[in-house]
């Protein structure tokens, strides 16, 4: 990331290739070091995996009643005397069983003759809006898979769709991040890279086949019985996915090419699932307002409250909604990535020895580090415990300067910093600490979630207090804190019962749209009715952003 | 084909590569004979071109109506004030503009948002049964592509859209020939290669952007412009090139897997139009009578015929229609190669030096070759009329036996044959002449193409003579001479004013199919209105066939 390693030799370039040593990879055996350096590893090199969020709580229920049905057919074979070809005979079975005729299009057609001659004429047909998506076996399995396309990571559920039960479900990190870590250093690549659309969004795809396999290994299925797929993302997770342009959602005013609801043949995004498979992807909102935010929104029944109700999804970009007679107010606002440990001196993903929780008790700091390991380093959670304990103690003023003459500070290469956990404890023999620049992130982050808050409650007319219900999503937000996040002014200080931390809120949705056809129109409804408030020409909002950077 | 040669060595490896290698290719300077061996020297090998019939008389014309229609817009850009996704800004445009809104579906949407800022969002929308196919310049001109995929050649044919010209036609091989010469042993190199779908796929969809590129040249186009395209040809050629299965094509009873009319994407195929165009394919009728078939019958009006009408694509298959008391009866006849030059000892393609006319006057053989160089063989037309001419002045008998003491009969290498050139006059110094077993494959072929029409007229329950059209289409059926077929008994003996040579009528059903949507559901109605005759399990064909084998 910094300082200069050793041109690659041969051996670098045979084991990585010429894209991956373009994407900044080296082997840590055979790059020197040229002076000082800073090196990245990225979580796949881990050999701690990371926590990842793939549960969801408190979510909405909806009926079975998946977009994809079957049907089983046992054909008379073609003889001399019954010439008919083949999707005819397929189709006059239909009519004859008394069910509407459906079509078989490409890429279903290619395999179909060879198909129906291999399992002798006696069929199971996976049907989709009047198209034939699959040909299974007699008493073959119909599978759904839901994907949460994070930028970080994606969460995967397998689901039967004549039991409407998950199979099994698993997370895996996005590898996507091998050509940055946030969506603007990928939306750069495509458009800098010759080809950039393509090889990004095979990466995604060869990771949701590789996640396909993996549950239908555990689950004892086959990917070609996934006769159907619902994804959901932020908006650019969802144009890099689909193969969409993404130049237009770089620069601004940051518009999707596409906000409506797609239907895309998974063939076309080379996935390896039943042929005929389409993925459905649900509509977004704006340009920093996904179909994550959509599936969440649909999960939590934010769009069926009764009462004033709040719904957040942090991460670096947060969507923020507020429902309040009858509106869905939504705004997405930069609050970065200093939740997710980035920009932080001592910041990490949530892995094994990351601090997540921090209380200072007298003049002891207590903390909690991910599976019991030595600390070396902090997590979002960790560092919004420790800000809000720091103001709590007065070891940092309201604007976040550390208070040099309070116990807790300490000079560090002449800067002061407040020590987590000392040296001597810690896994890598280094102090884990909080410095006046990690405060400083912590404070933009948190005031640019309040200040969008605050403007979509301007928006609505309301007061702060009015709202009954704050359901706070996905993985950061599931283990952060509540009292802390009131504190430092992240969140409005309300009663603690209002509050629901629901988890992967998207995942459960796009769950919801696999089985539930009528959820998709739902979902479709849901974005159509909210009105997209654009916070960087919003007049009140520069002066909001301001008054929340006090602590 | 026959005999060993050298086995390949670097140069030709590099040369050609490993899958020419495989499909029986060698470089003539590098492969060294250990024996006698015949080879095959491939027609786009010859530094003369055969001829092609692209041309069509006497065809239907129809109202210019064609299936997609075009749309000039002017939008708005994109502000921070008006943050509509780019496909909801086109539909909005097209509603407030008064017309319907249409569909924007992959693999436009690739390039839509890069495409409208480049025109500056003044664009002309390519629109097909409510889908934007083409997103072109203002004034970008909207062309059309026909396509006739024979088994031996391609016509196409690039039309313009808006004033139903033609701008430009041509004619090549196909070259899928280096996989075999007739559809069976392609229907076999599919089923016994791996990828052998993929790769005839490959060949004929890179031969059909060749022809598009040439066609565009000539007419100052570009491909991109190309947002329509109508593809006809044989069963086998329709289902190769669409990648569908043909295995249950080549094995009994030969069923089609699909014969509805498709509308496939261009770019599924990996043509190289415009993003968005379809390729629309007829509906064929059964294994062997395709979708060129159906074009025929629509471009020379048969299905409108207020008379009795037969009508005859003759090839390796001859495709016979009767149309009589609103019925239109078809089958299909292995009439086998020997009119395209094949399995005729002297035989050849009709490019120069072939014999196409032949006449007997008197003790002299009178010939006559294409582009009038020296006689190197004989085509189609020449072997018919000559053996027309041999049954006229009785050197054959009507079994087909040479007879002897004729004067034109020879003994060559003990058997008897027909001398048409002597060495002295030919191109290559040896005799040109016809044999007892070239003489035996016309039979064959015009005892299966009279033995089929018979049926057809016992099906309908007419006499001969009450055919009042007789039209003939395709390239050999434009050369035959009418008087020759009628007298080797291939045609029925009738007035010569009730026979048409019509040409490549079947390409002339393509184009009209551009031109005309309403066309595309008349075709759709012929086909459906066809009642196919299986000749291998008629009970009559067998007698049949064997009464015409008598000359």
């Amino acid at each position: 990331m910094e300082g200069a390693l050793s041109p690659p030799g041969q051996t670098e370039t045979e084991a990585l290739g010429e894209k991956s040593l373009r994407a900044g990879y080296r082997l840590a055996c055979q790059a020197k070091p040229m002076g000082d350096v800073k090196v990245y590893i990225p979580p796949e090199s881990l050999t701690t995996a990371q926590r990842l969020q793939v549960e969801a709580k408190e979510t909405v229920t909806s009926r079975l009643a998946p977009a994809v049905t079957l049907a089983d057919l046992h054909l008379k074979p073609p003889g001399l005397h019954d010439l008919r070809a083949d999707t005819t005979r397929l189709k006059d079975k239909l009519v004859e069983m008394g069910l509407p005729t459906a079509r078989v299009e490409f890429p279903l057609l290619a395999g179909l003759s060879d198909q129906l001659r291999q399992h002798n004429w006696a069929v199971r047909l996976a049907i989709r809006q009047g198209e034939i998506v699959g040909i299974l076996p007699q008493e073959g399995r119909l599978l759904g898979l839901a994907v949460d396309v994070g930028t970080t990571k994606l969460a995967g559920y397998l689901v039967d769709l004549d039991s409407g039960e998950t199979l099994a479900q698993a997370g895996m990190m996005n590898p996507q991040i091998a050509y940055g870590e946030d969506v603007i250093s990928r939306i750069a690549y495509v458009i800098n890279e010759d080809d950039g659309t393509r090889a990004m969004q095979q990466t995604i795809t060869e990771a949701i086949d590789s996640l396909a396999a993996q549950l239908c290994r555990e689950a004892h299925a086959d990917p070609s019985n996934i006769v159907d797929m619902v994804a959901v993302g932020n908006t650019a997770m969802h144009h890099l996915l689909a193969g969409l342009p993404v130049r237009q959602l770089g620069l601004a005013p940051y518009v999707p090419a596409v906000s409506e609801p797609l239907d895309v043949r998974a063939h076309h995004l080379d996935l390896d699932l039943a042929p005929g498979a389409y993925v459905y992807l649900p509509p977004n909102i704006a340009g920093y307002v996904g179909a994550d935010h959509v599936a969440m929104l649909l999960a939590s029944g934010v769009h069926e409250a009764g009462e004033p109700t709040l719904a957040l999804d942090i991460g670096t970009n947060t969507e923020v909604t507020l429902a309040a007679s009858s509106r869905l107010i939504t705004c997405s606002t930069a609050s970065g990535p200093a939740f997710e440990g980035a920009h932080i001196r001592d910041g990490m993903r949530a892995a094994p020895g990351a601090i997540e929780r921090v209380h200072i008790s007298g003049a002891e700091v207590q903390y909690h580090t991910i599976q019991h390991a030595p600390p070396i380093g902090i997590c979002g959670s960790g560092i919004l415990d420790g800000v809000a304990e720091m103001v709590r103690v007065g070891a940092i003023d309201r604007r976040g300067v550390l208070q040099e003459d309070h116990w807790s500070v300490v000079k560090r290469d002449s800067r002061y910093a407040f020590v987590l956990a000392p040296a001597s404890a810690t896994g890598h023999g280094r102090d884990v600490v909080v410095t006046r620049s990690d405060i400083n992130e912590i404070q933009l982050a948190k005031a640019a979630i309040r200040a969008g808050t605050e403007i979509l409650l301007e928006e609505a007319g309301i007061q702060a207090d009015e709202v009954q219900k704050v359901i706070v999503a996905g993985a950061f937000g599931t283990y952060l804190d509540i009292d802390s996040a009131i504190r430092v002014g992240m969140l409005p200080d309300l009663p603690r019962h209002r509050f629901r931390q629901v988890g992967n809120a998207a995942g459960a949705g796009a769950r919801q749209m696999l089985v539930s056809a009528e959820s998709r129109h739902i979902a479709a409804e849901i974005a159509e009715r909210v009105e997209y408030v654009e916070l960087t020409v919003h007049p009140l909002f520069s002066a909001e952003f301001l008054k929340q950077m006090y602590l």
